[in-house]
């Protein structure tokens, strides 16, 4: 199972998986199908030439399959398994994107099957709207891509992901622990939506904000928009990582209105040069 | 005093200051003079042929100009007024860029000497980093523009500043009090400075966060390379209404907080929908 022939399946072509379709095709992997639920989707994927064939269900395709990319919502993935259980070709290869790893991980290995081999992996790359309309290869150059290894992972495994990975035009992979990659993303990628949502929704209604909005504005509220299932599922999913970047935030956003509130210019330039230093280093 | 033989005067040629310079150039202005403290920054000017001739003082100069766009800290505008009343040529108007108003406003309007006429600007526009070297028309490219009237400003200079703002190559133009400006500008500008400082601050030390990181984190945390002297001034200039804005917003996280404590699933997606909307809105 090497080269471009890979039969690669990617089942979900929503935004993140319609673009793996489509990063897999400029790579020139040429051998490539899908499964969506929707029809009209599979029918523009296939339309875009980014997939051979594309199915409803797997019955049909999985038993050929020697990697399959599972881009569902969290909590599909593992009926997804369970649906498909009796059809996975032994020795294959299954990853996702999902981007809540502790709980997850655990869920799925108590059902995968003994000859299939599932790393798990975190795409650090998306974009506010979903669908494939939204897909494009081009949020993945240059990307960051987490990978979660447990003890089962095949060494070869681990080198065929890698070097597809890569193919797709990601930049970094990093390894690590399901907890540390909950605790980091509930860092960097869950709080910095909280935050987005808090802020457009702590405007007051009926203000013609638009007229009085620069870059940082439509930066910070860019994420506001959000798909509201998704991501509920990976907030609660990360509830108690995500309430501790909440409360760390909270007491530097306190110095600051302290700093307001006492008149401490030193003490704000102080934060000032602390976050330029550190997002300098960035 | 019209058309592109207007004589305009640049006092501060830092990023902002530097920017006014090349888009006046590139709209076709031939008479630009520029102030500075800094002489390379005079001597970068004049080579980049922005700035048809550089100055370190007002004395010589202020007296020909029609224009002059005071591009310097809030603070020192005040100064630089004070020290050049003597200078400024009957029925010449100045505009500023400051950030805040109310406060600023009246202090101007305080000791301008009659024959003057001051017009209150507020580019939306701006990079997070100072100098001239990172100055550039293409930030003002389809950008919001807030202008602060007073009753005494004239007709006629009210439509040339309008003028030189569109081909300047800004988008919206916005008259507001300085007191609507201060409030709005305190929840669209500061706000999400204030955040951003918090959210990068908020990082434990030693994480090899860059690893972990999207686009999300990214975005959220550009602007919190700030210039520490410019915002804490805009801060102390503004505080009641960035405090108020704070205030609001933690209003909204501990929403989020508090379905996440809860369990309430349909909470949160009713707050992620609400900004969803408002996000598409924008």
């Amino acid at each position: 199972m090497e080269g471009k022939n890979l039969k690669i399946l990617i089942v979900g072509l929503g935004v993140i998986g319609g673009s793996y379709a489509m990063a897999l095709k400029a790579a020139g992997y040429n051998e490539v199908y899908g499964i969506d639920i929707d029809l009209e989707t599979l029918e523009k994927a296939k339309a875009l030439g980014i997939i051979k064939e594309g199915y409803s269900k797997g019955k049909d395709i999985i038993k050929d399959m020697d990697l399959i990319v599972i881009s569902l919502y969290p909590r599909l993935v593992k009926d997804f398994i369970l649906e498909n259980r009796e059809y996975f070709k032994a020795g294959s290869l299954i990853t996702d994107v999902a981007g809540v790893k502790e709980l997850f991980v655990q869920e799925i290995l108590d059902i995968l099957p003994e000859d299939v081999d599932f790393i798990f992996g975190h795409p650090m790359a998306g974009r506010e709207k979903k669908g494939i309309d939204y897909a494009s290869k081009e949020v993945f150059k240059d990307a960051n891509y987490l990978i979660t290894l447990t003890e089962k992972n095949k060494k070869e495994n681990i080198e065929l992901l890698e070097k597809i990975i890569y193919d797709l035009g990601f930049k970094n992979i990093k390894y690590v622990s399901p907890s540390y990659h909950d605790k980091m993303i509930g860092f960097t990628s869950q709080l910095p939506h909280a935050i987005a949502v808090a802020l457009i929704n702590s405007d007051e209604e009926g203000r013609d904000t638009g007229k009085f909005i620069g870059d940082s504005y439509r930066d910070l509220t860019r994420i506001a928009n959000i798909n509201e299932d998704l991501w509920s599922e990976l907030f609660f999913e990360n509830k108690e990582n995500l309430l501790e970047a909440i409360n760390n935030f909270l007491n530097e956003l306190n110095k600051i209105k302290s700093a307001l509130l006492n008149d401490d210019e030193k003490l704000l330039k102080e934060l000032f040069i602390k976050s330029s230093r550190r997002r300098e280093k960035l």
